[in-house]
């Protein structure tokens, strides 16, 4: 009989990072990880395919997020509008209260190659999802590509900002003028 | 007494990116390589480290060439107009007589997903290292990243573009097209 674990998910997520964190992702097994908060490895399987997943988990609703902004955005507002969307939906998936485990999240995939291969793979994934989306509003190519990857670009910088040491601003805040900037950058000079 | 081989590392190159494409890459050998054209392994591996490192050969000079582009540019140019500088002379790299081969090696790179992987990390290196020369130029942040970005972003499109059947017209050409969209998209209505 299978035991229902209450908050078995998160328990299991908070003590893998904090294990990344300080033995090195390489280092730590999935029966430490589970061992750590008094579960079984098997357990740990029931919530994560290997402990890779721990950190990517969660990524459909990442995407999702960006998804529902392209969908809210008004029918007749420009691709960027649709981006600035986007960005502001994607942005409420990462609260303040959420800023110091993406922080070290972020610590463990860059010590990693192989994480940072897939984290590209996953904005890559992401931005495909974007320019499909906004096809389907009727936004050519190349202007479709161009809006859903300059979003993915905005969203970087801008969550890069949001965790980096001593900032206290929203990443909503940070994406709108890390878009801003990029309307700036572009403007044609008369 | 090693013997030198005049054009063996074109030689390999053009054998390799044959039997990749007609077989597979995973199902190639560096010995078949060789073989091919005549040559022994142990000639194929003082050209290259893998098999892998034939699609990804001159990744240094195509770095460099975006480089050339951005110290090109005049000192009073702004962001832009130096990515659009360090287009023109990546575009340089890829003359007509290259799109042949371009076309072949992106079906290779398209069906095998650790390739792919490879492909995005050598992106983002050069992202990497436009922003840099952008910062040196005395360009800030977040603009100096965010121009470095848009830049590969159009030079994705653009070659995707240059690739595809029956594209008649230059990279030069296409990049240029594509940066204009680019500005299009992120101009202000007023």
């Amino acid at each position: 009989m299978v035991r229902w674990e209450p908050g078995a998910r998160e328990r299991l997520q908070a003590a893998a990072l904090d294990l990344f964190a300080t033995r090195g992702f390489e280092q730590t097994t999935t029966a430490e990880i589970a061992q750590a908060v008094g579960l079984t490895e098997r357990t740990f399987f029931r919530h994560f395919s290997d402990k890779r997943e721990v950190l990517f988990f969660g990524q459909e609703m990442f995407v999702q997020a960006f998804l529902d902004g392209v969908d809210a955005a008004p029918m007749d507002a420009s691709p960027l509008e649709v981006v600035g969307s986007a960005l502001q939906s994607a942005a409420s998936f990462f609260p303040d209260e959420r800023r110091s485990y993406s922080r070290t999240r972020q610590v463990v995939i860059d010590a990693n190659p192989a994480l940072q291969e897939r984290e590209l793979h996953k904005l890559a994934g992401l931005a495909t999802s974007v320019a499909d989306a906004l096809r389907r509003r009727g936004i050519g190519e190349p202007g479709a590509t161009l809006a859903a990857e300059s979003g993915v670009t905005v969203f970087g910088i801008a969550f890069a900002q949001w965790i980096s040491d001593d900032e206290q601003r929203s990443l909503s805040a940070i994406a709108a003028e890390v878009l801003r900037e990029l309307q700036k950058l572009t403007a044609v000079i008369p």
